[in-house]
Protein backbone atom coordinates (compact mmCIF):
# COMPACT_ATOMS: atom_id res chain seq x y z
CA UNK A 1 0.00 0.00 0.00
CA UNK A 2 1.26 3.62 -0.78
CA UNK A 3 0.83 6.54 1.58
CA UNK A 4 -2.20 6.64 3.44
CA UNK A 5 -5.25 8.56 1.64
CA UNK A 6 -7.93 9.73 4.12
CA UNK A 7 -11.44 7.52 3.27
CA UNK A 8 -10.38 7.01 -0.35
CA UNK A 9 -12.88 4.22 -1.03
CA UNK A 10 -15.57 6.71 0.15
CA UNK A 11 -14.38 9.80 -1.56
CA UNK A 12 -13.95 7.35 -4.80
CA UNK A 13 -17.52 6.03 -4.24
CA UNK A 14 -18.24 9.97 -4.17
CA UNK A 15 -16.92 11.13 -7.42
CA UNK A 16 -18.07 7.93 -9.45
CA UNK A 17 -22.05 8.68 -8.51
CA UNK A 18 -21.22 12.10 -9.25
CA UNK A 19 -19.73 11.68 -12.26
CA UNK A 20 -22.36 8.65 -12.93
CA UNK A 21 -24.83 11.06 -12.70
CA UNK A 22 -23.35 14.54 -14.93
CA UNK A 23 -21.60 11.92 -17.86
CA UNK A 24 -23.24 8.59 -17.72
CA UNK A 25 -22.05 5.64 -16.33
CA UNK A 26 -21.07 4.25 -19.85
CA UNK A 27 -19.04 7.49 -20.26
CA UNK A 28 -17.09 7.77 -17.20
CA UNK A 29 -13.47 6.40 -17.13
CA UNK A 30 -11.95 4.71 -13.89
CA UNK A 31 -9.34 7.62 -14.81
CA UNK A 32 -12.50 10.05 -14.21
CA UNK A 33 -12.98 8.94 -11.07
CA UNK A 34 -9.79 9.08 -9.61
CA UNK A 35 -9.58 12.78 -10.77
CA UNK A 36 -12.47 13.97 -9.49
CA UNK A 37 -11.20 12.00 -6.31
CA UNK A 38 -7.85 13.81 -6.19
CA UNK A 39 -6.58 10.26 -6.56
CA UNK A 40 -4.01 8.55 -8.54
CA UNK A 41 -5.62 5.16 -10.71
CA UNK A 42 -3.38 3.41 -9.21
CA UNK A 43 -5.20 4.10 -5.95
CA UNK A 44 -8.75 3.57 -7.62
CA UNK A 45 -7.31 0.16 -8.53
CA UNK A 46 -6.04 -0.40 -5.04
CA UNK A 47 -9.53 -0.69 -3.59
CA UNK A 48 -11.37 -2.16 -6.63
CA UNK A 49 -10.89 -4.14 -9.10
CA UNK A 50 -13.20 -2.22 -11.47
CA UNK A 51 -15.34 0.63 -12.43
CA UNK A 52 -18.59 -1.75 -11.68
CA UNK A 53 -17.07 -2.71 -8.24
CA UNK A 54 -17.76 1.05 -6.98
CA UNK A 55 -21.28 0.42 -7.09
CA UNK A 56 -20.86 -2.63 -4.72
CA UNK A 57 -18.58 -0.53 -2.18
CA UNK A 58 -20.02 -2.64 1.11
CA UNK A 59 -21.39 -5.83 -0.25
CA UNK A 60 -18.32 -7.55 1.90
CA UNK A 61 -20.20 -5.56 5.29
CA UNK A 62 -24.02 -6.90 4.01
CA UNK A 63 -22.68 -10.08 4.09
CA UNK A 64 -21.47 -9.77 7.31
CA UNK A 65 -24.41 -8.06 8.64
CA UNK A 66 -26.41 -10.72 7.19
CA UNK A 67 -24.08 -13.71 8.80
CA UNK A 68 -24.26 -12.09 12.47
CA UNK A 69 -27.96 -11.62 12.56
CA UNK A 70 -28.33 -15.90 11.35
CA UNK A 71 -25.55 -16.19 14.29
CA UNK A 72 -28.12 -14.17 16.93
CA UNK A 73 -31.03 -15.91 15.63
CA UNK A 74 -32.57 -18.33 18.95
CA UNK A 75 -31.76 -21.67 19.23
CA UNK A 76 -35.01 -23.21 17.53
CA UNK A 77 -36.53 -20.82 15.14
CA UNK A 78 -37.78 -21.58 12.34
CA UNK A 79 -35.63 -21.60 9.44
CA UNK A 80 -37.70 -18.88 6.98
CA UNK A 81 -38.16 -16.68 9.97
CA UNK A 82 -33.86 -17.07 10.52
CA UNK A 83 -33.83 -15.18 7.08
CA UNK A 84 -36.59 -13.06 7.20
CA UNK A 85 -34.34 -11.82 10.51
CA UNK A 86 -31.20 -11.63 8.53
CA UNK A 87 -32.97 -9.86 5.55
CA UNK A 88 -34.03 -6.96 7.88
CA UNK A 89 -31.13 -6.39 9.37
CA UNK A 90 -29.16 -6.29 5.58
CA UNK A 91 -32.42 -3.48 5.16
CA UNK A 92 -31.82 -1.44 8.10
CA UNK A 93 -27.51 -1.70 7.07
CA UNK A 94 -28.42 -0.15 3.80
CA UNK A 95 -31.03 2.05 5.21
CA UNK A 96 -28.28 3.51 7.55
CA UNK A 97 -25.69 3.68 5.47
CA UNK A 98 -26.84 5.11 2.60
CA UNK A 99 -29.29 8.19 1.63
CA UNK A 100 -32.09 7.49 -1.00
CA UNK A 101 -30.94 9.55 -3.58
CA UNK A 102 -27.49 7.56 -3.94
CA UNK A 103 -29.80 4.51 -3.33
CA UNK A 104 -31.74 5.12 -6.26
CA UNK A 105 -29.49 6.53 -8.78
CA UNK A 106 -27.28 3.66 -8.36
CA UNK A 107 -30.87 1.25 -8.52
CA UNK A 108 -31.44 2.71 -11.91
CA UNK A 109 -27.36 2.14 -13.27
CA UNK A 110 -28.04 -1.13 -12.13
CA UNK A 111 -31.13 -2.02 -14.00
CA UNK A 112 -29.95 -0.18 -17.10
CA UNK A 113 -26.82 -1.38 -17.79
CA UNK A 114 -26.73 -5.49 -18.69
CA UNK A 115 -22.59 -5.80 -17.34
CA UNK A 116 -23.73 -4.23 -13.60
CA UNK A 117 -27.14 -6.38 -13.46
CA UNK A 118 -24.94 -9.02 -13.93
CA UNK A 119 -22.59 -8.12 -11.09
CA UNK A 120 -25.78 -7.56 -9.23
CA UNK A 121 -26.84 -11.02 -9.92
CA UNK A 122 -23.44 -12.16 -8.90
CA UNK A 123 -23.53 -10.60 -5.41
CA UNK A 124 -26.68 -11.92 -4.68
CA UNK A 125 -26.25 -15.44 -5.35
CA UNK A 126 -23.08 -15.42 -3.49
CA UNK A 127 -24.98 -14.20 -0.13
CA UNK A 128 -27.43 -16.70 -0.97
CA UNK A 129 -24.58 -19.39 -1.09
CA UNK A 130 -23.43 -17.54 2.75
CA UNK A 131 -26.59 -17.69 3.85
CA UNK A 132 -27.33 -21.53 2.78
CA UNK A 133 -23.54 -22.08 4.22
CA UNK A 134 -25.24 -20.70 7.50
CA UNK A 135 -28.22 -22.31 8.10
CA UNK A 136 -26.47 -25.40 7.14
CA UNK A 137 -24.34 -25.02 10.12
CA UNK A 138 -27.04 -24.20 12.25
CA UNK A 139 -28.10 -27.69 11.29
CA UNK A 140 -30.85 -27.29 8.89
CA UNK A 141 -31.54 -29.98 6.65
CA UNK A 142 -31.10 -29.90 2.49
CA UNK A 143 -32.95 -28.95 0.52
CA UNK A 144 -34.92 -26.62 3.28
CA UNK A 145 -31.36 -24.66 4.04
CA UNK A 146 -30.91 -23.60 -0.04
CA UNK A 147 -34.67 -23.02 -0.58
CA UNK A 148 -34.98 -20.98 2.68
CA UNK A 149 -31.87 -18.89 1.67
CA UNK A 150 -33.37 -18.81 -1.86
CA UNK A 151 -36.62 -17.57 -1.32
CA UNK A 152 -35.28 -14.82 1.20
CA UNK A 153 -33.17 -13.38 -1.38
CA UNK A 154 -36.14 -13.31 -3.52
CA UNK A 155 -38.50 -11.79 -1.50
CA UNK A 156 -35.53 -9.37 -0.24
CA UNK A 157 -34.92 -8.21 -3.29
CA UNK A 158 -38.65 -7.76 -4.55
CA UNK A 159 -38.94 -5.96 -1.22
CA UNK A 160 -36.00 -3.91 -1.82
CA UNK A 161 -37.61 -3.22 -5.53
CA UNK A 162 -40.71 -1.92 -4.30
CA UNK A 163 -38.82 0.28 -1.36
CA UNK A 164 -36.75 2.16 -4.65
CA UNK A 165 -40.00 2.98 -6.15
CA UNK A 166 -42.06 4.14 -3.55
CA UNK A 167 -43.37 7.72 -3.51
CA UNK A 168 -42.79 7.66 0.44
CA UNK A 169 -40.16 4.67 0.82
CA UNK A 170 -40.38 4.59 4.67
CA UNK A 171 -38.62 1.83 6.04
CA UNK A 172 -36.57 -0.95 4.16
CA UNK A 173 -37.23 -3.41 6.64
CA UNK A 174 -40.82 -3.01 6.86
CA UNK A 175 -41.11 -3.73 2.65
CA UNK A 176 -38.94 -6.64 3.22
CA UNK A 177 -41.42 -8.24 5.85
CA UNK A 178 -44.34 -7.07 3.79
CA UNK A 179 -42.47 -9.30 0.95
CA UNK A 180 -41.62 -12.30 3.28
CA UNK A 181 -45.49 -11.94 4.20
CA UNK A 182 -46.47 -12.37 0.62
CA UNK A 183 -44.21 -15.16 -0.35
CA UNK A 184 -45.70 -16.66 2.12
CA UNK A 185 -48.96 -16.45 0.72
CA UNK A 186 -48.44 -16.79 -3.05
CA UNK A 187 -46.60 -20.60 -1.93
CA UNK A 188 -49.13 -21.51 0.29
CA UNK A 189 -50.80 -24.25 -2.22
CA UNK A 190 -53.13 -25.23 1.57
CA UNK A 191 -56.60 -25.51 0.22
CA UNK A 192 -57.86 -22.82 3.73
CA UNK A 193 -55.63 -19.56 2.38
CA UNK A 194 -57.52 -16.82 4.98
CA UNK A 195 -55.13 -13.82 5.40
CA UNK A 196 -53.43 -13.63 8.51
CA UNK A 197 -54.55 -12.14 11.19
CA UNK B 1 -26.13 -16.86 -43.71
CA UNK B 2 -24.13 -18.46 -45.99
CA UNK B 3 -24.86 -22.26 -47.52
CA UNK B 4 -26.91 -24.44 -45.75
CA UNK B 5 -25.21 -26.56 -42.95
CA UNK B 6 -27.30 -29.80 -42.13
CA UNK B 7 -27.66 -29.09 -38.37
CA UNK B 8 -24.86 -27.28 -37.59
CA UNK B 9 -25.92 -26.03 -34.19
CA UNK B 10 -26.45 -29.68 -32.86
CA UNK B 11 -22.76 -30.52 -34.52
CA UNK B 12 -21.15 -27.52 -32.67
CA UNK B 13 -22.73 -28.39 -29.60
CA UNK B 14 -21.59 -32.31 -29.63
CA UNK B 15 -18.04 -30.71 -30.81
CA UNK B 16 -17.68 -28.29 -28.13
CA UNK B 17 -18.97 -31.16 -25.38
CA UNK B 18 -16.71 -33.56 -26.88
CA UNK B 19 -13.66 -31.12 -26.81
CA UNK B 20 -14.57 -29.81 -23.30
CA UNK B 21 -14.35 -33.26 -22.11
CA UNK B 22 -11.09 -34.16 -23.98
CA UNK B 23 -9.48 -30.71 -23.29
CA UNK B 24 -11.36 -28.92 -20.66
CA UNK B 25 -13.46 -25.89 -21.03
CA UNK B 26 -10.70 -23.26 -20.66
CA UNK B 27 -7.93 -24.88 -23.04
CA UNK B 28 -10.98 -25.12 -25.94
CA UNK B 29 -10.92 -22.27 -28.37
CA UNK B 30 -14.13 -21.66 -30.86
CA UNK B 31 -11.66 -22.62 -33.51
CA UNK B 32 -11.23 -25.83 -31.89
CA UNK B 33 -14.77 -26.35 -31.71
CA UNK B 34 -15.64 -25.56 -35.47
CA UNK B 35 -12.56 -27.86 -36.76
CA UNK B 36 -14.16 -30.84 -34.66
CA UNK B 37 -17.79 -29.98 -36.37
CA UNK B 38 -16.12 -30.02 -39.71
CA UNK B 39 -17.27 -26.32 -40.12
CA UNK B 40 -15.94 -22.48 -40.31
CA UNK B 41 -15.61 -19.91 -37.35
CA UNK B 42 -17.38 -18.20 -39.32
CA UNK B 43 -20.40 -20.68 -38.99
CA UNK B 44 -19.97 -20.80 -35.77
CA UNK B 45 -20.79 -17.03 -34.55
CA UNK B 46 -23.76 -17.31 -36.85
CA UNK B 47 -24.72 -20.22 -34.47
CA UNK B 48 -23.56 -18.60 -31.32
CA UNK B 49 -22.33 -15.36 -29.78
CA UNK B 50 -19.31 -16.78 -28.14
CA UNK B 51 -17.97 -19.77 -26.38
CA UNK B 52 -20.39 -19.81 -23.98
CA UNK B 53 -23.18 -19.97 -25.55
CA UNK B 54 -22.84 -23.20 -26.84
CA UNK B 55 -23.33 -24.39 -23.46
CA UNK B 56 -26.98 -22.26 -23.50
CA UNK B 57 -28.18 -23.64 -26.74
CA UNK B 58 -32.26 -24.54 -26.46
CA UNK B 59 -32.59 -21.45 -23.66
CA UNK B 60 -35.56 -20.07 -26.11
CA UNK B 61 -37.03 -23.32 -26.26
CA UNK B 62 -37.08 -23.57 -23.09
CA UNK B 63 -38.35 -20.25 -22.46
CA UNK B 64 -41.28 -20.92 -24.91
CA UNK B 65 -42.11 -24.16 -23.24
CA UNK B 66 -42.80 -22.39 -20.10
CA UNK B 67 -44.54 -19.95 -21.47
CA UNK B 68 -46.99 -22.28 -23.42
CA UNK B 69 -47.35 -24.10 -19.89
CA UNK B 70 -48.53 -20.77 -18.50
CA UNK B 71 -50.73 -20.09 -21.22
CA UNK B 72 -52.39 -23.26 -20.95
CA UNK B 73 -52.79 -23.50 -17.23
CA UNK B 74 -56.78 -22.88 -16.03
CA UNK B 75 -57.73 -19.95 -15.86
CA UNK B 76 -58.39 -20.25 -11.79
CA UNK B 77 -55.56 -21.97 -11.06
CA UNK B 78 -53.43 -20.10 -7.99
CA UNK B 79 -50.27 -18.64 -9.67
CA UNK B 80 -48.03 -20.51 -7.61
CA UNK B 81 -49.86 -24.10 -9.12
CA UNK B 82 -48.95 -22.24 -12.65
CA UNK B 83 -45.49 -21.86 -12.02
CA UNK B 84 -44.84 -25.12 -10.86
CA UNK B 85 -46.98 -26.57 -14.16
CA UNK B 86 -44.83 -24.37 -16.25
CA UNK B 87 -41.40 -25.67 -14.54
CA UNK B 88 -42.06 -29.12 -14.92
CA UNK B 89 -42.90 -28.83 -18.78
CA UNK B 90 -38.92 -26.93 -18.51
CA UNK B 91 -38.19 -30.24 -16.34
CA UNK B 92 -39.77 -32.73 -18.93
CA UNK B 93 -38.28 -30.63 -22.19
CA UNK B 94 -34.68 -31.00 -20.59
CA UNK B 95 -35.25 -34.63 -19.53
CA UNK B 96 -36.34 -35.42 -23.20
CA UNK B 97 -33.56 -33.42 -25.02
CA UNK B 98 -30.42 -34.33 -23.29
CA UNK B 99 -29.17 -37.95 -21.85
CA UNK B 100 -27.67 -37.65 -18.54
CA UNK B 101 -24.32 -37.57 -18.98
CA UNK B 102 -24.54 -34.43 -21.43
CA UNK B 103 -26.31 -32.48 -18.22
CA UNK B 104 -24.00 -33.68 -15.80
CA UNK B 105 -21.02 -32.37 -18.34
CA UNK B 106 -22.76 -29.13 -18.58
CA UNK B 107 -23.58 -28.83 -14.77
CA UNK B 108 -19.80 -29.12 -13.83
CA UNK B 109 -18.79 -26.92 -16.52
CA UNK B 110 -21.25 -23.92 -14.99
CA UNK B 111 -20.32 -24.55 -11.54
CA UNK B 112 -16.77 -24.39 -11.49
CA UNK B 113 -16.50 -21.50 -14.01
CA UNK B 114 -17.25 -18.27 -12.79
CA UNK B 115 -17.96 -16.80 -16.35
CA UNK B 116 -20.23 -19.71 -17.15
CA UNK B 117 -22.17 -19.19 -13.75
CA UNK B 118 -22.44 -15.77 -14.91
CA UNK B 119 -24.21 -16.61 -17.60
CA UNK B 120 -26.40 -19.49 -16.19
CA UNK B 121 -27.44 -16.80 -13.80
CA UNK B 122 -28.52 -13.82 -16.49
CA UNK B 123 -30.51 -16.80 -18.10
CA UNK B 124 -32.37 -18.01 -15.18
CA UNK B 125 -33.17 -13.84 -14.26
CA UNK B 126 -34.27 -13.98 -17.83
CA UNK B 127 -36.66 -16.74 -17.26
CA UNK B 128 -38.01 -15.53 -13.91
CA UNK B 129 -38.96 -12.27 -16.07
CA UNK B 130 -40.13 -13.75 -18.50
CA UNK B 131 -42.51 -15.65 -16.37
CA UNK B 132 -43.42 -12.86 -14.60
CA UNK B 133 -44.73 -11.11 -17.08
CA UNK B 134 -46.39 -14.08 -18.23
CA UNK B 135 -48.69 -14.43 -14.95
CA UNK B 136 -49.39 -10.22 -14.89
CA UNK B 137 -50.53 -11.15 -18.03
CA UNK B 138 -52.69 -13.29 -16.25
CA UNK B 139 -54.05 -10.67 -13.51
CA UNK B 140 -51.95 -11.78 -11.09
CA UNK B 141 -51.00 -8.55 -9.40
CA UNK B 142 -47.56 -7.39 -7.94
CA UNK B 143 -45.67 -8.82 -5.58
CA UNK B 144 -47.57 -11.90 -6.07
CA UNK B 145 -46.45 -12.10 -9.86
CA UNK B 146 -42.49 -11.50 -8.99
CA UNK B 147 -42.59 -13.63 -5.86
CA UNK B 148 -44.38 -16.47 -7.81
CA UNK B 149 -41.74 -16.40 -10.88
CA UNK B 150 -38.40 -15.67 -8.34
CA UNK B 151 -39.08 -18.59 -5.73
CA UNK B 152 -40.70 -20.98 -8.94
CA UNK B 153 -37.42 -20.61 -10.53
CA UNK B 154 -35.57 -21.27 -6.88
CA UNK B 155 -37.26 -23.86 -6.38
CA UNK B 156 -36.56 -25.46 -10.09
CA UNK B 157 -32.97 -24.77 -9.62
CA UNK B 158 -32.96 -26.74 -6.28
CA UNK B 159 -34.78 -29.76 -7.83
CA UNK B 160 -32.45 -29.73 -11.07
CA UNK B 161 -29.21 -29.87 -8.45
CA UNK B 162 -30.37 -32.54 -7.10
CA UNK B 163 -31.17 -34.73 -9.87
CA UNK B 164 -27.89 -33.84 -11.24
CA UNK B 165 -26.47 -35.41 -8.13
CA UNK B 166 -28.90 -38.27 -7.40
CA UNK B 167 -26.97 -42.00 -7.80
CA UNK B 168 -30.70 -42.86 -9.38
CA UNK B 169 -32.17 -39.39 -10.95
CA UNK B 170 -35.19 -40.54 -11.74
CA UNK B 171 -37.70 -37.91 -13.50
CA UNK B 172 -36.53 -34.45 -13.14
CA UNK B 173 -40.34 -33.16 -12.57
CA UNK B 174 -40.39 -35.33 -9.83
CA UNK B 175 -37.53 -33.61 -8.01
CA UNK B 176 -38.70 -29.89 -8.80
CA UNK B 177 -42.28 -30.96 -7.65
CA UNK B 178 -40.48 -32.43 -4.02
CA UNK B 179 -38.89 -29.09 -4.09
CA UNK B 180 -42.02 -27.40 -4.70
CA UNK B 181 -43.27 -28.88 -1.96
CA UNK B 182 -40.32 -28.15 0.30
CA UNK B 183 -40.37 -24.47 -0.51
CA UNK B 184 -43.72 -24.56 0.84
CA UNK B 185 -43.35 -26.57 3.75
CA UNK B 186 -40.53 -24.04 4.48
CA UNK B 187 -41.85 -20.54 4.24
CA UNK B 188 -44.97 -22.08 6.33
CA UNK B 189 -44.48 -19.74 9.43
CA UNK B 190 -48.37 -20.32 10.21
CA UNK B 191 -48.41 -22.15 13.62
CA UNK B 192 -49.78 -25.39 12.56
CA UNK B 193 -47.05 -26.98 10.81
CA UNK B 194 -48.53 -30.89 9.96
CA UNK B 195 -46.50 -32.54 7.16
CA UNK B 196 -48.69 -32.56 3.94
CA UNK B 197 -50.64 -36.21 3.32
Amino acid sequence: MGRWEPDARGRLVKAAMELFEERGYARTTVADIAERAGLTERTFFRHFADKREVLFSGSEDLEAVILAAVAQAPDGAAPFDVVLAAMEAAGAMIQERRAMPFVRARWAIVTEHAEVRERELIKMASLGAALTAALRARRVPEPAASLAAAAGIAAFTVGFERWVAAKRPGDLAAHVRAAFDALEAVTSRAPARAPRA
